[in-house]
């Protein structure tokens, strides 16, 4: 059995906690919050919850920490101190200071002889590793990757950000005739994939035109993409927008093998519940940090150095005799 | 930069030669065949030819043997001599007897100081790593594996062993109604998930009816499966159906996490030239495997065992950086 912890308890900490009921060789010792303890109710009865202060008395009783808290400042706050006495998979996926945050918890786990898996999850992780592969085996094509459609949190934050902005959510869709020109081999690029679709709520402090203007000229985020503001009521944005989790994308790889042989290889993936999937990947994940640790390894590696056999509960003969 | 050489040179052999082309990293010593050197042309004039028996003098000269014979007599028969000389991959892909070539491959490995990554390819290969990290990721769902429309070299075979053949092709074809059914979670058995489609020219030494009749009712191969027979001249078949190599298929994991937030995660490939992809993944596979090598592994591995980042050219920072 192998025991882990939850670090934070908002939407991915549940999806974690729901994984854990699928995987009989987890054991969850406990949620780790930084709430008041009496205003978190855990999914399960036989979850339980302690403060966070109270994590490092639980050395030795815990074999991987799950962070479940935010890429933004949760992550980068938590996983250095934690990973000083406990290994550690998140799902940090800031993607400007991903190297940067690798090294530094490699150097860490080094010190501390511990291990940390670091962006885990769906993209980066499975996605990430599809992009590998699919380029490995097919080198000179290109790769795509599209997203949604789905909730991006990053944008969606980007929106609540602009004064006179009482409440929003950003879509992000792929564009049909993009994917059909990746399958066709032809290049596409990110702001010509995706049609960011935003519904805004007015607090009535900046007219519509002035917030319109700012969404769709805002560098990095909005600026070069389609951009489509629709401005709605309170009302109708509870009742229709609020607390989507649905998710999905596709990574695809499309060209020929030096000029011959049109290949097309390409990975889907739809989710009901983008923290669920998620949660259900980094428990996976958090037995081969488990795996790993065992044999002896140490400092931060990311998924793609992770072999698949590790992922998986069952033993090595058996996935070679059920899935080679 | 990795030696490799090319044992057997069918359309796998010519699948690695092509596929060479676009790694830089790989350097073809040569093409070894059983064959007339005469009869051999090679499609690069940079490709050396060599007769099979001069392998052995090319000890210390070659980090890798890619094994491009037939499962069924040739591997079984080559790869456990060559083993004993030299680091090898293989397609082998006789399901039944795969853990007993594995475990025989690793014993001479480990007793020669030798590596071999047996089964690679499409499937078994990269429909076997789909299968693995898409149920380790969504573990009670149901994995299903399309294949199609393509060749099946196996079903083919059977059909050329009937008295009464002169010659024929099989087709495997996926059912679109199994599909569905997969994509909603249900269970599909292979039999009803598929159609062999097959065209046969006769010889005269049999009625149709009775081959025919021979087909459908053949175990394990037609048997339970709707299977479509159609007589045609020799003329029409060399004209549509002599030399098909494009393949294809879908492996697919479809269900919930703990009861809730449906999941769909699926891969779906479509290849022009089924050896010239093979070959392609032998390639990268070639190059992981004088990785571990390096490492000092010996004995025998599957493509469920490698780590992604060992299949690709680039380092492991800038993929990091690029694909993570």
């Amino acid at each position: 059995v192998i025991n882990i912890a939850i670090i934070g308890y908002g939407n991915l900490g549940k999806g974690v906690e729901n994984a854990i009921q699928e995987n009989s060789d987890i054991n969850l010792v406990g949620i780790f919050t930084r709430r008041i303890l009496d205003s978190v109710t855990p999914m399960f009865d036989s979850s339980n919850v302690y403060p966070i202060a109270t994590l490092k008395n639980f050395k030795g009783k815990i074999d991987v920490c799950i962070l479940c808290g935010g890429s933004k400042t949760d992550i980068l706050n938590q996983a250095p101190e934690i990973l000083k006495n406990f290994n550690c998979v998140d799902s940090f996926d800031t993607h400007a200071v991903l190297p940067e945050y690798l090294s530094q918890m490699d150097a860490i786990g080094k010190q501390s002889k511990t291990l940390s898996i670091i962006a885990g999850g769906w993209d980066p992780g499975l996605f990430s590793l599809q992009r590998l592969i699919f380029s490995a085996f097919l080198p000179t094509a290109r790769t795509h990757t599209f997203w949604g459609k789905g909730v991006s949190q990053g944008h969606t934050q980007a929106l609540k950000d602009i004064k006179g902005v009482k409440c929003a959510v950003q879509y992000t869709m792929p564009n049909k005739v993009a994917i059909k020109m990746a399958n066709n081999g032809k290049s596409v690029h990110t702001t010509k994939a995706h049609t960011r679709l935003c519904y805004v709520v007015l607090d009535g402090t900046a007219p519509a035109d002035i917030v319109k203007q700012e969404i769709v000229s805002m560098p990095n985020y909005f600026k070069g993409f389609t951009t489509l503001v629709n401005f709605i009521s309170e009302q109708e944005f509870n009742k229709k927008h609020n607390g989507k989790l649905s998710h999905g994308g596709m990574v695809m790889q499309a060209g020929t093998i030096n000029d011959k042989s049109k290949t097309v290889l390409k990975t889907i993936i739809k989710l009901n519940s983008n923290p669920n999937f998620t949660g259900s990947v980094l428990v996976a994940l958090a037995r081969a940090c488990y795996r790993y640790v065992k044999r002896g390894k140490i400092g931060a590696l990311t998924m793609l150095d992770i072999a698949p056999v590790d992922y998986s509960a069952k033993p090595r003969d058996i996935l070679i005799k059920e899935l080679l």
